[in-house]
C-alpha cells in the first residue's frame, strides 16, 4: 500500500475542526436568507478562454481533462480553440456567467449566496490553500443597480461576521473609488490605477517607501505624492468624512459627491451595525474592476490574516447584447478564517459528534430495546446512538466520554422506554422516559464556544 | 464576448430548484447528525495512483493539472512515479485514505457522513453528470465491526428516505454476498463473481438470457442455472426467508449463517421503518469489496432511475501495518435524484427566495426607516428585505410577487417600527409592529411541497 500523505495546500479537517467550518458557513446560510439572499451553486468548471480573460491570474488555474479524452476534445487548442476546461478560482467569473446564461429566467436585482470550493494552483510555502471555500453575496442588477445596495451589502456582512466566534472584534474599512479617482485628479493625478497600486503597499512597505515610488512610477510629483499620502491617512466616521477631505486643500463637484456616496454607506451601515465600520482611505483594492464602494475587513488582534472580507461595487460585471448587469458584492475567505479558529483553538465546539445521549446495551439480547429508546429520542430532535458493544458498562461510558457525549441512557430492566440517564459529567443521574425526557437546552446541539 | 452555453454533463439549478437541493441535503445532514455521524470533508484531488488502483474505472477519471506546472511535478511519471492529481471519482476512496492518514485522531468505531461533489469524464449523452453530488454515510472499525452496524446503516437510510420529498414510497431491496456464495457453492458452483455478475443483469436481459450466459460464462450447468434464478427471484421477509431457501433444497451452515444475518437486518429495519425493506437475492451490487449485507433501494414508479442509495458491508475498507478496517455504509446519488425531483416538478419550493417580507420604500427620504423595520424583523429570525425602489407601491407588490414573497409591509407616516402587513396572496391587512409581528408558521421558512 502507498504510503498516506497530506497534499500541501489542499487542508482537511478533523471532525470536531469540521464542525467550525459547518458552523461558520450556517451562520453566513443563516443570515444571507434572512436578508433575503437566494443560494447557487455553479459547476467547478468553466472554459479556460473564460477563465484566462484575466491575464494577470492565469498562471493559478488548474486545468482539468479526462484520461482517455477522445477527438482531442481536450487539446489545448484543437482548430484554433480552447476547448479545455479549468477548476474555478473564484466565484465571481462563474457568477457573471451564471448571470448571462439564465438571465431571462433571473428576476433583477438578483440577491445571490454561494459557499464553494475555489481552486488556486498557489505555491503552498507561501501559507497559501491550493483548495479553499470561498462565501460570496452579491446584488446583480439589469442595467442599473441603486447605489443603497453597497450599504445592504456592507450590512449583511457586518450582521454575519457579528454573529461569527471571532477571536476579536472586526473592523470593515470602506472607500470609494470614485473618491479617490476625484482627489487625484484634483491633485493633477491622471494614472488613477498606477496611484492606487502604489498606495496599496503602505501597510506592506511604509508611506516613505510608498512615496518614492509614486513619484517613480505614478508620475507623481513630491507635493502630490504628499497629498495622496494626507489622503490615504484618513480615517473618518460618516460626519467629519467631508470636513477630513476640506482639510487637504482641495475641491471639485465629484468629490463632493463621491463623499456623500461614502457617508451613506457608512452612515448606514453604523445605524445597523455601531462602530464596527469606518472610512478608510488607504483601501484600494488590487482588482481592477471595482468601480465604486470597496471594502476590506480586519479582525482585531489578527490583522496579519489580512482582509477576512473584501469586496465592492463593480459597474459591469457582465455584459449581453442587450444589457449590462452591474453589481456589489464581498466574499469572505473562508477557510482561511477557519484555519486561523481552528489552529488557535479560538473556536471550539463543545463535542466532537453530534451525539447529545449513548444508549447502553446490557446485552446483544436486549440491543433492539435500546434501538427502540434511541428511536424515540430521536423523533423528538435529540441526537442518538446505540452503543455499538454489549461491553461492561465502564467501557461503554468510556465510550461516550472520549467522544464527549454529555449522556448516557440505562435502559430499565422492564422494558419499554424508561430508563435512568447520567450527565457523565457531574455523574447525576435521574429516571425518564424516552418519550418525555428533556435534554437541557445547552446540550441539546454542539455549539461552537469562543476561548477567552 | 464569447457565447455562453450550458456544459452537457455538469448541472446547474435555477435558486428555486437549487432549494430544492438545499433541502435534500438538508434533511440528509439532519436525519445523519440524529444518528450521531459525524460530518467530514475531504479534498477534491486524490493521487492518480490511488484513484487507477481499482482497474475498472480508469476511464472516468478527470486528471488535473497546473496551467504552469514547474519542474515536470504534473507530469505522467517523471522518475517513473505518476505523481499526478485527479478528481475524486466518489468518497469511498477519501474515505480510505482519510481513515489511513488521520486513524490515530479518529475514534472508531468511526460514525461519519459526507455530501460533496464527484466528478466522472462519462459520456454526458448517456443521462449521466460529470459532475454530481453523492450523500455517503459509513460507520468504519478498526479490526473489528459488528455485524449489527449493518441494520443502524440501513434504519439511518430510511429514515432519510421517509423524510424525503420523493414522487413515491421507496423499496429497500437487501441481499447478503455471503448467502449468494453458500447457495451457489451448495449448488456446485464456485465462481462466485461470474455468477453475480451475471444475476446482477436480470432486470436488464431477463431471466432466459441470464440462464444462457450462466452456462456459457459462469459454468453452469441447466440445473444449477436454473437453481441460481430460482435464488435470485426470491423476494421475502424477516420471517419467511429460511423456509423460501429451504425450499429451494439446498442446505448447509454457511446458508443458515447467512440467511440469519440478513434476516436479522431485515427484521431490526422494520422495527423502525415498518415496511420499506425486505430481502431481495437478486440484489448483486456491481462492485466486488463488498463482502456482505448489500442494499438498493428504488423509487416506487421510478424504478427507470436505477437504485437512488446503495451501499453494503466490506470487510477491508482500508489496510495499514497494523490494522484493518472493515466498513458498512449507504450512497445516495443525490443529484439524479434531485434532477428528477425537479424536472418532473415532485417537489416544489413555496416560494423562489427566503425572503418572507419586503419592507415598502415610500421615498428614498424614507429608505432607513424601512431599513430599521426589515432588522427589527430580522432580530427575531422572520427573512425580509427592503424594497430595492421606492417606485409606486403597484411596482414594489409586484417585485415581491414575482418572487413569491408573501408579505409587503406598509411603514406607518408616523414612524417607528408599525405599519401594516398585507398577505399578498389573500389581500388581507392587518396593523402591526415589527418587534411584535407573529409570521404564520408555514410561511416563515420555505417549505419543500410534494406534488400529488
Amino acid at each position: 500500500m502507498a504510503k498516506i500523505t497530506p497534499l500541501s495546500g489542499f487542508p482537511e479537517w478533523l471532525p470536531a475542526d469540521r464542525l467550525v467550518e459547518q458552523h461558520v458557513i450556517d451562520v453566513f446560510r443563516e443570515v444571507a436568507e434572512l436578508h433575503g439572499f437566494a443560494n447557487i451553486e455553479t459547476r467547478a468548471v468553466e472554459p479556460m478562454k473564460q477563465l484566462l480573460r484575466k491575464g494577470e491570474i492565469d498562471k493559478e488555474v488548474y486545468v482539468v481533462s479526462r484520461l482517455h479524452a477522445e477527438d482531442g476534445e481536450d487539446a489545448p487548442a484543437a482548430d484554433g480553440e480552447d476547448r479545455r476546461l479549468g477548476l474555478h478560482f473564484d466565484l465571481t467569473v462563474p457568477l457573471a456567467r451564471y448571470v448571462l446564461e439564465n438571465q431571462g429566467r433571473l428576476e433583477f436585482p438578483f440577491r445571490r449566496y454561494q459557499v464553494q470550493k475555489v481552486w488556486r494552483g498557489e505555491r503552498p510555502q507561501d501559507g497559501r490553500f491550493r483548495e479553499f471555500y470561498q462565501a460570496d453575496l452579491d446584488i446583480i442588477g439589469q442595467n442599473a443597480l441603486p447605489a443603497h445596495m453597497d450599504a445592504d451589502v456592507a450590512i449583511v456582512m457586518a450582521d454575519i461576521l457579528r454573529r461569527l466566534p471571532l477571536p476579536g472584534g472586526f473592523r470593515m474599512a470602506v472607500n470609494n473609488r470614485k473618491l479617490s479617482e476625484a482627489v487625484f485628479t484634483a491633485l493633477g493625478l491622471t494614472d488613477t490605477p498606477a496611484v492606487l497600486r502604489e498606495l496599496d503597499k503602505i501597510a506592506k512597505i511604509g508611506p516613505e517607501e510608498v512615496r518614492r515610488q509614486l513619484m517613480e512610477k505614478a508620475g507623481a510629483t513630491g507635493e502630490q505624492a504628499d497629498g495622496c499620502l494626507a489622503f490615504a491617512q484618513i480615517r473618518a466616521g460618516a460626519d467629519d468624512l467631508a470636513d477630513r477631505i476640506a482639510a487637504l486643500g482641495l475641491s471639485s463637484d465629484d468629490i463632493d459627491a463621491a463623499v456623500e456616496e461614502l457617508a451613506y454607506v457608512i452612515r448606514t451601515v453604523d445605524a445597523s451595525a455601531p462602530g464596527v465600520c469606518e472610512a478608510d482611505l488607504s483601501i484600494a483594492r488590487g482588482l481592477d474592476y471595482y468601480t465604486g464602494t470597496v471594502v476590506e475587513t480586519f479582525v482585531e488582534g489578527h490583522e496579519d490574516l489580512g482582509s477576512i472580507c473584501s469586496g465592492g461595487r463593480y459597474d459591469t460585471l457582465a455584459a449581453d447584447r442587450r444589457f449590462t448587469y452591474p453589481g456589489v458584492g464581498l466574499s469572505i475567505g473562508l477557510s482561511r478564517l477557519v484555519s486561523r479558529l481552528v489552529t488557535r483553538q479560538a473556536a471550539v465546539p463543545t463535542r466532537s459528534v453530534p451525539t447529545a445521549v449513548l444508549v447502553i446495551v446490557e446485552s446483544e439480547q436486549e440491543r433492539l430495546r435500546s434501538t427502540e429508546i434511541a428511536r424515540e429520542l430521536r423523533e423528538r430532535g435529540i441526537a442518538a446512538e446505540v452503543s455499538p458493544t454489549s461491553a461492561k458498562f465502564g467501557k461503554q461510558i468510556r465510550y461516550a466520554d472520549r467522544r464527549g457525549i454529555p449522556f448516557v441512557w440505562f435502559p430499565s430492566e422492564d422494558g419499554g422506554t424508561t430508563g435512568d440517564v447520567k450527565d457523565i459529567r457531574s455523574g447525576e443521574q435521574v429516571q425518564a422516559d424516552a418519550r418525555t425526557w428533556e435534554i437541557p437546552a445547552e446540550d441539546a446541539r454542539v455549539r461552537i464556544t469562543t476561548a477567552e
